[in-house]
Order: structure tokens, then C-alpha cells, then sequence
């Protein structure tokens, strides 16, 4: 997989293995001219919309669109895969058609969707929530990094205007079909034997900060009674979320990935504790209202006081059944309901949207042991590229 | 008290509140050139050893030297008083003996050992710890900071020879006595009404890491029975520190104030979560011992492992009793107890070593809200000249 392997040392984390490609660090940058690039050369049109989405156009913009693509930043310490596979399978899919002397009657156009993962601003999705409204560009513009850089500024510092953030219906119009190809997450796909299969459902999902608030101290000298340390409820909190994951069912999850201590000295009571709650399952917002509840206890035993915020939340998504019946068709593959959100769950509430999913051996995902075969990959080119021949008449 | 006036603007730490001043950081050079630039005013010659400790001699430098100071460093986010208080109050003990005509006897020094918190590289008392040979030079070679720094990299950054690192029996062999003058940290002295205490001994403490190994995957699509999240017995062990903090006695302490998760993503199962306990107390190796023992139940648990690292471990230090019965004739103040490490207490393994305690009226230690009133700081000036004095005939 050429095209894989021209981006494989770039964005490479050495301290948490695999790669870090984050929206506007050296990383993505490069990555962005890349795509570019290979864009150009196969005589796309590329630009960027005021969301820092990239569209690649084979023919004139313009209104029952063929749309395919996916994302090109990853989570910390990511896998190869993730995102970057469906921009480098709808490029390979464009060098198909042309090879096969396809002249697409619609438009057709590869999309690279901002941040998906959020790894930087902390909200999934974010270039397609932007386009479709489904977020709103003040809570954007004050979105901040770890570092409390706030996305206004970002935008500011690459010379893009942040004011100009926001919905674009007329582009989003413009979208007859989506199709968005990615690497298999989770490994439903090896033991049936099967190298694709078509996106079913996306599990209702979100992103929730607690923040829990005590008093910093000497750890020497501060006696027990006198602590109000926001790690103990912190602490609790993650053990509550695991109980109700448990407790909620097989489709429930609750991971605590991320955690920040401030300041964050060995010999200090921490002041203040963040943490990340993802949640995901039939009922999120039930199992994290369990979570909120321990927490809220312990901190109060502790002293300490907690805030709860969601900073983005997903509702189930059915993908468009005739365009996944229409995928069915043109691959062959069979269905399969995910636990990831995607860019396609966000553009489903507005346009048909589908997913090619293609095998992923070792289930790993948002980690370096995340993988393709070879072969899968290929099946997953040529399958994509069946399925916008078909869509472009 | 307006040589801590002038240093109040340097490494103020906007996010963490306070100040974070490490080894190495613009903040600590500006200070050491501070430092440097007020000694020379003030007459006295100023070096650097092998361990990046300054020395500020009053006299030619020879045996039986009476040396104060303390150091410059913070914990990240910490309090103004803590170490600058100590190296203020001994150059403005040199202006008052000075203002006396005072005309010692022995070789002075004003010393600043560095990285006193162990805030950049993690072992506290860095410098005294080389110094003295408490900590191998090999060791410390290879301690690296958080973004994978090492010290031996560091110093050659700096210019400095990584192999010249370790101890100096000439040097130490020079200081005839050691007083160090110290903000509090607790809040004994208030309910005395007493400005000052004469320190009588340390706590035993230490510092542990505990590193969780798992395994990455992703927060929404891996089932429960496939997690090895090392972050649910991290959680666990920073809730047992705190029972064996209960379970230990009065003066036990434990804290958890550092807690890493790698990679760190919100929508990723965390491979690595490293956190750094801090024990103290009479007894602090059986308090670790119950820690690590929950560590390793809570690991297996989870399919994870655990290993427990010591970074530092000082035994309890009783200050030099003669000495002490010098300080407290010398100043009429009581004594106190500390369960805070300091430089004075590796130095009193080699040489005579004493300390000064200034009353902090909230009590708070290595925060922003760590105090000293004016008049105690005046009080302190003169009492550590008072000391300077008594010791250098």
C-alpha cells in the first residue's frame, strides 16, 4: 500500500509508540500538504473550507456529489490505520476509476474531515461537526488544548479567520451520497472469515469531564484530616466507572484514558483533578449519571467539590439503509454495527451516509497494534472503488 | 523584604497558580544569574560545583567554614517562601553582619543547592544528595524528566561535563557548621505565637513510582473481559495509599500527587499509567510495603503488572544537638520537628547541619497559599545574623 507506507514516519510518537497527529501540530501539517499533493497530481481540485476540512474535486462542485473519504489525524500513541487508510483507499479508488476509464457523472470528491478524534481540542469529529452545525462555533472558537490554547487562537496563529467558523449548508448540500472507508475497530470481521463488511449502526457515544476541585499541600506535613486531595475522589471515580460499565451491560463501555493532576508534583496534594470519562452503550448518559453520583459521594468525603460537563455527546446513528443496501450489493460483504463514532455518523443526520469497514486482525484500535493485511487493504480499494463507479452514474 | 520582591515576577506559573522554577528552566537560570549578580554586590565570589550547586564565598574558601542557604527550585505551582526564603534571608545576614562590623572569623558561604524539590529530574535534594555521594552519579546521569530528558543530556546542553557529576569530600570537608533558615510547612508555630523554631529532626521519606503495564486498545470498542487497563489499579492503589496512610499512625504519610496515563487519549485504553507515591512517617518502608502489596492484587486483577521503583529514600535525621542547643540559646526560639526533607538533612550525615524555621500562619506548604508575615521574615534576617555571627568567631 504505497500511499500508507509515503506517511509512515510521519507524526511517529517515540514515547508512546505508534503516531501522534494532532490537528495543527507539525504532524497534520505535513500530512495536509501530502494529501494535497497526491491530490493535485491526479488533477483534483483541493481547498479548504473555513471549518480546515480538505476537498479534492473531480469535476465541478456542484449538487448530487459522490463523497468519500475519512480522516488523517489520529489519537495519542494511534495506530496507522485509523483515518488515514479511507483518504489513502478513495485516492487509490480515484486511480482505479481512471485506470478503468470511469468518466463519473456526478461529482465526485475525496473529503479529509479535521480532528476527528479530538485528540487536540478534546471534541470528536470536530471539522464535521463544525460543517453540519452540530456544533456550535462559539463553544468551538473556546475549545482549549492542553497546553490552554484556545482554537480561536489556533486559527488565528495559521492566519485563518476564527469568526468565519460555523455551519456551510450550501457545501453540505452539495452531498448526494457519503461513503467513508476505515479500518475495522474491535475484531468481529477474523472469525467470520470475512476481509469487509458494511456499516450498520454507530452506538450512541460522548465525552464527559469531571473535575474535581480540593486543596493543594505539603504531602509531608499535611495531616490526614486537614486533606481535601482531589485525587481520592478521582481515584473512586475510576473505579465507579468500570462498575457501571459492568453493571450496565455487554454494549456498555466507560474508560478513564486521561487524567491530569495539577500541579502535579511528587511531594504536593494536588489542587485540582481532571478527568475523562468516554462513555458509550444504549443508555450513555444513564451510566454516566451512575458515574456523576459516585463521584459527587466521594468527593464530598473527601471535601472536595466535582464538576461534570459533557464536552460531546452522540446519539445512535442508523447509516442510510438503502445506500448500506447499496454497498451490500456492489461488495458483497455482510454488516456490522460499530462502537466508534465517525465522521459519517455526524454527516448521517444530513446527507445518506455509509461505511466500508475492512478487517482488522488484531480487533487493536487507537493503539500502534492496530492492523490491515495487505490483501484486505487491496479488496478494500477495489470495493471502494466499485462502490463510487456504481454511485457516479 | 525586598530581595524576594524583586525575584516574585520570575517563573510565576499562570496555569498551576504560583511558581514553577526547575532545574534548567529559564526561571531557575534568571534566578541563579539573580543570585550570582547579588552576591558579587555584595563582595562575596561566587562559583558553581560539579553538582550545579553556587556557592557565594565571604573569605577564602577553607576548613571550618560556617555555610547557609537553601535553594532557589519550587515544586511546580508552589509557594514564593519555600527555598528563596532561606537564600534571601542569608544574603540580607550578610548586609546586617556587615551593618554590625562584623569581621568573621572563619570562611562564610552562601549556598543554593540545586533542585531541591527534584521538580524537573524527580530525586529531591539533588544537589546535596551529589554532593554528599548520597546519590550515585550514574544514577543521576540517567534520571530523566518528564518529556525523556536525562541529566547527563542536560548538563552537556549546558556546557557542562556529565562525568565531572558526583561527590566532593573537599568541598564538604570545608563546612565546619550548616544552618538552613526555612519557610514552615504545617502550621505549628501560630498556636505557639512563636515566630521561629530551632528544627530538631526529619521524618523518614521517600519516593516511590509505580508503573502499571497494560494494554492499549479502543475506549469504545473493547469488551470488558478483553481490557487490561492499567489505569483502574492505579485508581486502586492511590485509594489503598490513602488507608495505609489511616491504617499507619499520626505521622504516616501517603500521597499520590503525580499520576501519567499513557497515551493519554479520552477515547483510548491507556498501555501505561506510571504515579509516584510519597511516604513519610517513622515507619515509611512498611507503609509502601502495604501500598505495593494492593498494587500487585489490584494489577493481577486487571491482567496488568506492576513494578514498584524507590527514586529516593531518606532515613529520619536528627539535626546536630549541639548545634540546635547553639541556635536556640543564640535566638530563644523552641524546636520543631519537620516532616519535610531538606538539604540540612542530607548534609547532617557529614557535618554539623541546623535549621531555622519561619512561622507560615496558614500552614500550607508547596502552594501558592504558603505564607510568611514581613515581621518573621525581619525576624528570621536577624536571628539567622544573630547565628552567623555566634558561629564565625
Amino acid at each position: 500500500m504505497r500511499l500508507l507506507d509515503d506517511i509512515a514516519d510521519i507524526g511517529r510518537d517515540a514515547r508512546r509508540g505508534g503516531w501522534s497527529r494532532h490537528l495543527g501540530d507539525d504532524a497534520e501539517w505535513t500530512l495536509r500538504a501530502w494529501f494535497t499533493e497526491q491530490a493535485e497530481r491526479r488533477g483534483l481540485a483541493v481547498e479548504t473550507d473555513v471549518n480546515l476540512n480538505l476537498w479534492a474535486w473531480w469535476g465541478t462542485p456542484g449538487p448530487g456529489a459522490v463523497v468519500t473519504g475519512s480522516h488523517l489525524d489520529s489519537v495519542p500513541g494511534g495506530g496507522a490505520h485509523d483515518g488515514p487508510l479511507g483518504v489513502v483507499s478513495a485516492l487509490r479508488a480515484v486511480d482505479e476509476l481512471r485506470a478503468r476509464g470511469v468518466v463519473p457523472a456526478r461529482p465526485l470528491a475525496v473529503v479529509v474531515f479535521a480532528e476527528e478524534e479530538g485528540g487536540r481540542f478534546g471534541v470528536p469529529c470536530l471539522g464535521s461537526r463544525l460543517l453540519t452545525g452540530a456544533l456550535d462555533p462559539d463553544r468551538a472558537r473556546d475549545l482549549r488544548d492542553p497546553d490552554g490554547v484556545s482554537l480561536a487562537e489556533a486559527l488565528t496563529q495559521w492566519g485563518r479567520d476564527p469568526a468565519r467558523l460555523g455551519a456551510e449548508p450550501e457545501r453540505l448540500a452539495l452531498i448526494g451520497r457519503f461513503v467513508e472507508l476505515h479500518v475495522e475497530q474491535g475484531r468481529a470481521l477474523a472469525p467470520r472469515g470475512e476481509a469487509l463488511a458494511v456499516g450498520s449502526t454507530i452506538v450512541a457515544h460522548g465525552r464527559w469531564r469531571l473535575s474535581f476541585l480540593g486543596r493543594a499541600d505539603h504531602a509531608g506535613t499535611t495531616r490526614l484530616d486537614d486533606r481535601r486531595d482531589p485525587m481520592l475522589p478521582a481515584a473512586a471515580t475510576v473505579l465507579a466507572a468500570r462498575a457501571a460499565m459492568a453493571h450496565h451491560g455487554d454494549e456498555a463501555r466507560a474508560t478513564v484514558g486521561r487524567l491530569h493532576a495539577v500541579p502535579g508534583g511528587t511531594n504536593v496534594v494536588a489542587s485540582r483533578v481532571d478527568l475523562w470519562l468516554d462513555a458509550r452503550g444504549p443508555l450513555p448518559q444513564t451510566l454516566v449519571d451512575d458515574v456523576a453520583a459516585a463521584a459527587y459521594a466521594a468527593a464530598a468525603d473527601e471535601g472536595c467539590t466535582v464538576e461534570v460537563r459533557a464536552e460531546s455527546v452522540s446519539d445512535a446513528v442508523t447509516l442510510d439503509a438503502a445506500l448500506a443496501d447499496t454497498l451490500a450489493a456492489v461488495t458483497g460483504a455482510g454488516r456490522l454495527a460499530t462502537a466508534a463514532g465517525h465522521d459519517a455518523g455526524v454527516l448521517a443526520a444530513h446527507v445518506p451516509a455509509g461505511m466500508l469497514h475492512v478487517r482488522n486482525p488484531t480487533g487493536v484500535s487507537h493503539a500502534p497494534d492496530e492492523h490491515a493485511d495487505d490483501a484486505d487493504v487491496e479488496a478494500g480499494v477495489r470495493a471502494l472503488a466499485d462502490v463510487l463507479e456504481v454511485l457516479c452514474r
